[in-house]
C-alpha cells in the first residue's frame, strides 16, 4: 500500500496491460503446478466490472472457452439490509470448478466482503483446489483478511467516493469516480 | 515471504512477543477507530493453538472478557472427506459478534481454508463490522486470497510437514515440526 495513486492519474487500459502481464506470469506458474496435480484453470469475472475483466484476459490468454460470471448479490452480508440492486445478472458457469485453479477476477478490491461472497458462492459449485483473486485496483479499507494475488495499482478514494469501471462499445475501459449513494 | 525463516530457527516464545507487539499497535488504530464508530473489540482464537494463543493475547491486552474460540471442523470445506477429528471442541463465543471488531487468531496460516472457515462460522453468529487476522507463522501454500493483519514470522515448511504449537503446563508455547498423516 506504499505510494498509493490518485484515481485522477489512473489509465485504465494501462492498469489492464498490467494486471494481463502479472496475470499471465502468475498463471504459468500455476499451470506448472497444474500438470503435477491436473487442476484446469478458469477465469471467473465478479458482475460487472470483473466480468468485463475476466473475459478480456480470457481473451487474451486463449481461454474464452473457461471464462464465467459471478453475480454476487445473493450471497452478499448485506443482502437483508440493502437488498437486491434493480439489476441482477444470473451467475453463469459452464464449466466444472471442482478441483480447478480459478483465477476470480474483480474491478476494485476494496472491503473484502464482495470478495468473501464470490469465494461463498464458488464453493456452491464445487470445491476448487485453488482460488487465486486478480483485481484492477486495490482501495484499501478492508474488512476482511482478504488480499489479491494480482493487482495493478493501489488507489486513496475517499470512503463517499466509488470507483466505477466501465466499457465503450470498443471494449476500451476507463476509470471513473462517483459520489456513493449506498 | 522474502527471508522466510527455517523452523528449526523458531523460538515460539519469541514469536508471541513479537505477535503481541503487533497486535497492540494494531489495535490502537482499532480502538481509534472504534471510538468513531461504537464498535467493540473482541478476540477469538481457531481451536487449539489459535485458542491459545487468544487467551493469552486478552490476558496481556486487558481483554479476557471479551476473548471466545471457534472449532472450525464443522464449517471446513474438506469436511466431508476427511470427517471429525477425534476431539472437537465446542464453539464458546459469550458475546455479540455483530458490529465487533473481531480479532481472530489461528497458530499457523497455510492454505486459508481454516480461516474461511472461521470466517463463515463467525458470520453465523452476527455480521462483524471487521474480522482483522493474527497468525504465530504463516507457512505460505495459500489456497484462497486470505492475508494476515499481523504475522510474527513465515516459515518454510515441507508440504508432508505440519507445525504444531504446544503449550506446558506453566503456559509456554513451543513449535514443533512432525511428519503430516493427513
Amino acid at each position: 500500500m506504499s505510494n498509493p495513486m490518485k484515481p485522477s492519474g489512473l489509465d485504465a487500459e494501462a492498469l489492464y496491460a498490467n494486471l494481463l502481464q502479472q496475470v499471465q506470469a502468475g498463471l504459468n506458474g500455476a499451470r506448472n503446478e497444474e500438470s503435477k496435480q491436473e487442476n484446469k484453470l478458469c477465469i471467473v469475472g465478479i458482475h460487472s466490472g470483473g466480468a468485463w475483466l475476466a473475459e478480456r484476459l480470457a481473451q487474451d490468454l486463449g481461454m474464452s472457452e473457461r471464462c464465467g460470471v459471478l453475480d454476487v448479490s445473493f450471497y452478499r452480508d448485506d443482502y437483508a439490509k440493502k437488498g437486491l440492486p434493480a439489476e441482477v445478472k444470473p451467475t453463469h458457469i459452464t464449466f466444472d470448478v471442482a478441483g480447478a485453479t480459478v483465477l476470480l477476477v474483480d474491478d476494485v478490491l476494496y472491503t473484502g466482503r464482495t470478495t468473501r461472497a464470490a469465494i461463498n458462492e464458488l464453493f456452491d459449485y464445487g470445491r476448487p483446489a485453488r482460488i487465486m483473486l486478480a483485481a484492477l485496483v486495490d482501495r484499501g479499507g478492508r474488512q476482511l483478511p482478504v488480499a489479491a494475488d494480482f493487482v495493478a495499482a493501489t488507489v486513496q478514494v475517499e470512503p463517499c467516493e466509488a470507483l466505477r469501471l466501465q466499457r465503450n462499445d470498443a471494449g476500451q475501459f476507463t476509470l471513473t469516480i462517483e459520489e456513493n449513494h449506498a
